[in-house]
């Protein structure tokens, strides 16, 4: 079970100059939407777009990293002034530690927003790790704190919120 | 929490004659649908538009400001026939004003139906504030009612049939 | 409130030879669906349209009365074999009668399933009128029998299993 | 009602593998979205998707049968890499079989995953069957077993994981 309470989890999340975030299901709902011609579309959450902007513009960086690969992640990417996008990643944990080194941020002060068991290295290491709502029960098992919004439906904002402390 | 009972809201619903409402979260569930050639879809709800098309036929004006910019925002208007569409709107607060002035309709007289908190500025001013289901939390404090259905799944209807009594 | 138990709905269910719905909010979520270029997308669902094939297959007829129109209408109900397909009709009441004329039924074997207001001239003379579960709170009131589930979410396939009897 | 605990259908699913599901309302929520030109689109899951992936890995073998066809499934499956996509079938027992035959297992090392009735030929014959959380209430009467999610919704994840046991 998620180990914080809200007031712990406000308190770690003070540190945090950098939060990391999944695309599929953490951004958005989860569903991969294809049509006859072959093309995705995804579905991504206003709300959270209006967080991680408020983030930015606080001084906080933003990084998604996805296992995979979508253009229209690189579109809705271009769209918000999200810098650091990694895609069709496998190995989570070690795109984090390269993308701290290259920002020159410590993990302990990075926040990590996962949803599936391909996040969990990558959690471990973060010093606070959030599942969202509708995570897989191994990810909600393993997180420091669970968001009460469901992935695509304002996680992402929840976790921002608990950062900009709003 | 919201200030108003039901029959408190209906009776300052009665007076209202402007009902300015966000777009994204509001008339639609929040979800920025994008697709691999970097178009943009909506989802509206067809019981809101039942509503506004009721409400303008009593003589009741509606009017939509969104923070963003959308061409479907536009297509949308026009199917239903809404004449004052504001969109790339940072101060909602300013273009309400403005929309007042415009069109000669005191604030006393305006509802506004929002779910983020850039809408607080305005719904501050307005005669009654409502937010609908899934606003952030800061907006159901604020609001001075708050709907029973979600954004995109009625929350315009619910907040018209106070207006028109229905 | 709905004015028949289960029992008494499925009894009334077995002499229905037409069964005749709304098609947005009733066959769809209700989600008008917009995309940049002006097209529009609907949300059907597989349950439902494997019902009314079981259903046509039995004999019994369908039809789709809608107050808007699109053509992605036209294209399901192709797909189905839907042989009457009203739309654009802003008089369900005439509508409908018409139409028993035309098929030579009566109204008292038919059952119309309704989600909105303009839905009830035509629910109010049909021998068994049913809500979608998250129809306009008038229309549950006026239904006969309302459905567990919501619109687009199989409560065509509930209605038409009360006429089947499964 | 369903016959085995979580422990029971967990004992089954050892010894499964072959896992055979049906495409609409099991990998899908069970939306048909249909554009104005006639073409579908579908939402699948994404941690459906890597479950699939992890199971085949592990030499799991993965089957779709679908009533309908749409060529959206086509292109999922092979993004995916099954090998096992049975479309347009109207007799999902038969084509259980044949498929059985022809990669060389026995029934009695396959689970089925379903949503509808046209699923219950196929669902008798498996060795643990599976009905989602929204399935048709005959199917549900019939499974041995019910996910806690929906279709399109982790569901299929949801029986993969009973399967590898975590």
């Amino acid at each position: 079970m998620p180990k914080l309470t809200n007031a712990q989890a406000g308190e770690l999340a003070r540190n945090v100059q950098l939060i990391v975030m999944d695309v599929d299901g953490v951004l958005t709902d989860g569903k991969i939407i294809i049509s006859a011609d072959g093309s995705e579309t995804k579905n991504f959450d206003v709300k959270d777009g209006y967080g991680m902007a408020m983030a930015m513009f606080r001084g906080i960086r933003i990084a998604w990293i996805s296992g995979r690969y979508s253009k229209v992640t690189d579109l809705r990417a271009a769209e918000l002034g999200i810098d650091h996008v990694i895609q069709n990643c496998r190995d989570k944990h070690k795109a984090l530690t390269g993308l701290c080194g290259e920002v020159n941020i410590n993990l302990e002060n990075v926040m990590f927003i996962g949803d599936d068991t391909i996040d969990l290295p990558a959690m471990k290491v973060a010093a606070i790790s959030i599942a969202v709502a509708d995570a897989h029960p191994a990810v909600i098992e393993a997180a420091d704190w669970v968001t009460t919004n469901r992935g695509g439906n304002g996680a992402v904002r929840e976790a921002i919120d608990l950062v900009l402390d709003q």
